[in-house]
């Protein structure tokens, strides 16, 4: 796990206008993607307040440490997260210390890009994208659907359940969602049908970027995994469940999935999130005994993420009468019952080879309530308790023109607290 | 659908000493594929008798058409696959017209490679691998020695089924396969080891190479799908038993099939298939109608493959005594369930893009009877039935020194059947 260091220092302050007070990227985030300014290629920067600084542009011109100037100069962060931990640590603290220092105003300026002014593209070429199930209360809701006496199945305690998903459909936030179409078969009926999915839902997730290249044939021992997460973002597992229904049975889920899968753009570091770590404490007591393979002191004792999770709706009539976002949800991600590192233990337990900008996701988190469910399948119980929104509307799945909105933030007391940026989709009627 | 041509004539000779009795690559396949020579760089090459010809280096100095030449000259098949049809349909041509014609000689001769003195390398970097379960004999084998009364789910009539497999384990043939470790609990036990599988196996399948890109929410129409195979290949989709029985519910297998999937090193082009097609007819009187969306004229007529695949077993001490592989099964591709073309109008139905380079997996290709049964769970009745090899020795499921080889074959009578060249792998012990 990264140490803890003065760039996590809640005092720290930075000479960009408004960065201090921003919600999401104040000096002590300092994530990493790719932009496109109003003219020009894609490029590597970080977020500073309202502002991207071109790390790219710093890196052509010499300004940033040979061991990342290279990996910098090159359209998506897989080169950087190539590299050792180390060596994006030196980047951090060379921006830290040039953004925090009035030395750095001359040199930096120039470099600086209003945020709204940029298009933010997906910051990896993504190799592979795997998606996990370590949301308990999420595997529970699920489960009592079809299973009202057993809702979480028995492997459910001892590994750490996850699927294979689609790379090619993974899109930055802000790409529209068209319904997708897909076979369909509504239980009165003999045969299913080809028509636009009706039960469209989200699923609220964190995504879990990896960092480095183990060899195929070798298991990264779990003790040794936190050094593989590159960093955080949020994802939404937009979910078909009609569509889902009627295919999951026996290979899983995925015509369910694959239409599209958004992504916040910004990789929220594992160095920065070094302080907001908590014990894991999803496991109840009784719960199974973790094998050894899974387990290891220190990230019993830290691996867990200290980070909130919101999900949002604005229907097409909110944003006509210019009201905000209705909160769906929030939730702790420590109600995963699987760290990162026990989720990328696992998934190279076979000799399975992750490569850096590899994705994980960690599956839909909910709470133990409704207050925290992570998915309108929980929310609204299959359809069978839709909610009122303020404005008299009535919502079981997602309709046409629906809005759904992901934020999060890491805190922790003593710390100033770091952002995610957003994820945001908009529900599309489905193409003729 | 392709069209046939001159280029598949019976009688047409090569001047390249050999090819005319080769059993794979006569001069009427051509298949593509990346190879890298004793001393020098991957490129791109074609098959022809035991030679490969460089064509990357035949692009360099103009000898290939212009359409085609910039592709050529990169060390992955995914540009030359991004490119319409018609443009490797021109380089069959150009390739065969030389290949045939004595002034050939003189201009290819020099970039002509013993293939055994070549390396192969896969020939795509591939974004994303999915794998189907079109064999409708597996999947009755396999779902009766779950459920003897109902062996196929109410789904599998209707809907391809299918998954999305890892895309960082595919390795061309003869890599070898370490016997995976993973998270395994036997029947009788209260809670899961992790521990080397004990019930290893292979499944017979075809890659099918995908080629050109559609925008992301636009479906492919069944009737285009032909137009989207780049070519085929043989793929051997290993499993461990044990790991999959574990896992596989809810989400599907994981684990039990990501540590390493092996495919022939060579693309047998869609054009090369052009005459080796047949009705779809593995659906028998009765079965459900097919959704219009999944149902073409010309791909019924002629959607299947004419392709003989083939599984053999070499054992360790069949290696030392010198005996040949022990055939384990033979099958006809027609057996698949659905037609290619249905799996990309499926795939693509809700609109998830399919990108050149990615590989869809056809499913264990099994027929009606033992004797072409595609996996060792189905010969050896997931050890009920062991089987017994020529030198005495028993299996249920692979041991480690098991070397397992699959061949295939496209025939039809009239037509010089063309072959998929080796897809093998040997089973090594587990790693420490």
């Amino acid at each position: 796990m990264s140490q803890i260091d003065h760039s996590h220092r809640a005092d720290a302050s930075t000479w960009v206008d408004g960065a201090d007070h921003h919600p999401d990227f104040p000096v002590q985030n300092l994530p990493l993607g790719v932009f496109a300014p109003a003219s020009g290629a894609a490029r590597i920067g970080t977020a500073i307040g309202d502002y991207i600084l071109d790390l790219s542009a710093m890196a052509a011109q010499g300004h940033l440490p040979q061991a990342v100037a290279p990996a910098l100069r090159r359209p998506t962060l897989n080169p950087l997260f190539a590299l050792p931990a180390s060596a994006r640590r030196g980047l951090r603290h060379a921006l830290f210390e040039r953004l925090t220092g009035e030395d750095g105003y001359a040199l930096l300026h120039p470099h600086l890009h209003r945020a709204a002014h940029c298009a933010m593209h997906l910051p990896f070429q993504v190799g592979d994208y795997t998606d996990f199930y370590t949301g308990i209360h999420h595997a529970a809701n699920i489960g009592r659907q079809f299973r009202p006496d057993n809702p979480l199945l028995p492997n459910y305690k001892h590994i750490p359940i996850a699927y294979h998903g689609r790379a090619s459909s993974l899109r930055v936030s802000g790409e529209p969602l068209f319904r997708p179409r897909g076979q369909i078969k509504p239980a009165a009926d003999d045969a299913p049908r080809y028509e636009p999915c009706r039960p469209l839902d989200y699923e609220l997730e964190l995504g879990i970027w990896i960092a480095g290249e183990n060899p195929r044939g070798a298991p990264v021992p779990v003790g040794d995994a936190a050094d593989r997460i590159g960093g955080y973002c949020l994802l939404n597992d937009w979910s078909a469940r009609d569509i889902q229904a009627w295919e999951y049975q026996p290979l899983g889920p995925f015509m369910a999935k694959n239409f599209l899968t958004s992504l916040s753009p910004w990789v929220v570091t594992q160095e920065a999130m070094a302080p907001f770590r908590l014990p894991q404490r999803a496991r109840a007591a009784g719960d199974p005994a973790i094998l050894p393979h899974l387990l290891h002191e220190r990230d019993q004792a830290g691996g867990a993420l200290a980070i909130t999770l919101e999900a949002g709706l604005r229907t097409a009539a909110m944003r006509a009468a210019r009201q905000p976002a209705h909160r769906l949800s929030e939730v702790g991600a420590d109600h995963m019952y699987w760290t990162p590192a026990q989720m990328i233990a696992h998934h190279t337990s076979n000799g399975c080879n992750l490569r850096p900008g590899d994705l994980l996701g960690t599956g839909t988190i909910s709470g133990p309530d409704r207050t925290g469910f992570g998915s309108l399948m929980e929310i609204a119980t299959g359809g069978a308790t839709p909610i009122t929104l303020p404005n008299g509307e009535v919502r079981a799945f997602l309709e046409d023109g629906d809005e759904i909105i992901f934020r999060a933030k890491a805190e922790k007391p003593g710390y100033r607290s770091i952002g995610f940026g957003i994820c945001t989709g908009v529900v599309t009627a489905a193409m003729p």
